[in-house]
């Protein structure tokens, strides 16, 4: 469309639109592609499943972002393959020629080969699986209704896999619906049989966090009457029963898994470019292994030894995918002026997560630790402080204020009813 | 449940919700299934439609509706047979037996027999309906950056049939995206190409309303660009050709049909009870004809020279809903103590529709007619005042403001793509 050299980025998450952030008032023609037309925040999808926000509020039109960005241009496309030799990708819309290709498509759930727990678990890395499970967590309370005693507690019964930030706020936000909200939805159960599990292979939850965030997590939990049950690794669902490796089972409905993440990697990328779990391996500059016009950034980008404070590659987390758009739009922009480039070298601002109202932990760099109000206050507004859009920064704002002095989670509507794919169908199946 | 009789009411609409708080702490037990959990503010699924609001802001639980009224029970539930013999109604989760059953189901879409506009035409009678439209709407936008001129026209060109506040509104809104919102996002895009047709058989648009409003909206509605075509009959659409009666051909990919309703009537009514519209024939009392336990409230009653000032029957919108909701759950604590029951008698508010911003037409009793900003706050107003729910109408609010001082709607989401029956696949099918 223009003879600017074209970046072609994979991907609107943090990552892709930070560059195309960078690169406005650049040389370059900037090209994004994905699969979806917005930008969606990944770490509130817990509260769209649990009825606590709505969809529209945590996603942000990708072309309304960058509207006034004249050398910007979006399709929504899914890439087919990369074609590198050609330096063109294959998507579902043609063929995409690129200058510079910046794969910046994320993560997706990592169920490690088990196919019965892809098939019979609910994951939360997309808004339309958020929204899935938010109608699933209904429907179970629904068909409880209609169940004699064994059937009732199976589908009372949620199994959280993964003791990391996704399934300890999840396992935190169902708690509070349990006390707070379904008590008065359902005055016929008896909502002391709900039960909510938290597994984690490793000894402890929060591993990427501090020994105290984890030990404050695991308290403010279990007094919201969380069972956790660390070093215990999932084997197996079939829809009915989760089975342990070390041999304790579950009768449950409803397993969520949040147990572990795989880069996003694009057909066509060669094996030698890949690394541990999925990722690109890049250098300092996000350049991808073996390849000199393609780059990988966010969590798709491993950089094991290019940060001197990450040898083994960085946390798989916004702040970093956010740094690293930024740091790729700098280093493109001087090497098409022949300057010298940048490394790229990761600022740590801290990590958080919350459990519940004035329940959460946060740790800083040099050590500063929080818990309990102050800490839950700080992620509330860091959260909405990073979440894009001034309607959507109010739209959750209002509902966050509502929910605290409501107690109530508003939006517990099962707009698109889930459907199994291989257990009974659940009672409710209207239109 | 109890030993109280059972109300059961078929349909979490107004009418339904009105009477069953209408029975809150009255003799009777109370059980209402619906398709969904939710009740819905059906006003403003063109704004769904139209990337204005966000769906959960304008749905409100029946359970948390209901969450203290302690002789209220509630099922997700399909009504499959009603069996008038034996007083029970078959559904999606078993029979379900009564002493009083209210038929509070609504309307659907009424296609008049045309198979082939019902299999290709969009239409606006729940939530997924709405969201479906505004999917395909942005879809259309994202598809015609693809095509050649030809097949770019046809995405660019949306015809509304159905003149009536459903119409309208959504002709308004559409014009508002064309004029204020889609520019900037598809810059790519020659946005005068975008056609907006309104298409009424009858001789002028909101025949419920005034002459005043009629030419009021006209005007307001060409004011913006929306071409409007009166006496005009649709006949067929096959997802690409539109044709009326008279022989005027549109070249379009989307038709949104407005253009009539009828009532959906649950299977198991003799057909000697029903009436126009696939209404059920009413007394005075709601009591439906030839039945002495069964009532139909809302649009599915059809009360023709019950009420003296209504012979032919109601109109069908909310307020009549809300109103004998209210009447009958009078007149059935009344029938219960041997009190003599009052007739339903509608009292008209008035009657509003609203084109854009600061543009709407009002009519009041007493023959007040309102147009301008004037009517346009009027509508605001009375909307918020009948949604449901504290945190719904701050949500909307919140919205309503926010794209009145941007000219912006933020909601322009393609969260699960619209997959069209027969004509060919639109570009976007990303998960």
């Amino acid at each position: 469309m223009t003879n600017r050299p074209r970046v072609l980025i994979i991907g609107g998450g943090y990552a892709g639109i930070m560059l195309a952030k960078g690169l406005r008032n650049s040389p370059f023609q900037v090209v994004m592609v994905d699969r979806h037309n917005y930008h969606a925040f990944q770490p509130l999808y817990y509260q769209v499943a649990t009825g606590g926000l709505e969809p529209d509020s945590i996603a942000f039109p990708l072309r309304k972002m960058f509207a006034r960005q004249e050398n910007y241009v979006f399709r929504i496309a899914e890439v087919q393959q990369i074609d590198t030799e050609n330096k063109t990708a294959h998507t579902s819309i043609g063929e995409i020629s690129y200058d510079y290709l910046v794969i910046a498509t994320g993560a997706v759930t990592n169920f490690f080969g088990m196919k019965e727990v892809e098939a019979n678990g609910m994951s939360m890395k997309s808004i339309p699986e958020a929204l899935d499970l938010r109608s699933l967590i209904l429907q179970n309370f629904e068909q409880a209704l209609q169940e004699v005693a064994e059937g009732r507690d199976s589908l009372m019964k949620f199994v959280i896999v993964g003791g990391g930030p996704t399934g300890v706020e999840t396992a935190g936000a169902l708690a509070e619906l349990k006390r707070h909200v379904l008590p008065n939805d359902y005055p016929e159960l008896d909502l002391r049989q709900m039960e909510i599990h938290l597994i984690e292979s490793g000894d402890r939850l929060l591993g990427g966090m501090s020994e105290k965030s984890s030990a404050d997590a695991r308290k403010a939990l279990e007094d919201l009457g969380v069972h956790i049950w660390l070093d215990t690794r999932v084997t197996g669902f079939d829809g009915k029963l989760i089975t342990t490796a070390g041999g304790e089972d579950f009768y449950a409905s409803t397993l969520i898994w949040a147990a572990g993440i795989k880069g996003a990697l694009p057909e066509g990328m060669p094996t030698e470019s890949v690394g541990r779990g999925n990722r690109l391996q890049v250098d300092q500059y996000n350049l991808v292994k073996g390849h000199e016009h393609i780059y990988a950034i966010g969590d798709i980008a491993l950089m094991a030894g290019g940060d001197a404070k990450y040898p083994n590659g960085h946390p798989q987390v916004a702040q970093v995918a956010i740094q690293m758009g930024k740091t790729l739009s700098k280093n493109l922009i001087r090497l098409h002026n022949g300057a010298p480039l940048e490394g790229f070298s990761y600022q740590d601002p801290g990590s958080m997560a919350t459990i519940g109202r004035n329940k959460a932990v946060a740790d800083f760099p040099q050590g500063l630790h929080l818990k309990g109000l102050i800490a839950w206050l700080a992620w509330m507004f860091v959260h909405l402080l990073f979440l894009i859009g001034g309607r959507n920064k109010l739209v959750v704002f209002v509902n966050w204020v509502w929910s605290y002095f409501t107690y109530d989670k508003g939006t517990r509507l099962i707009i698109r009813p889930f459907k199994r794919k291989k257990v009974a169908e659940p009672a409710a199946q209207g239109v």
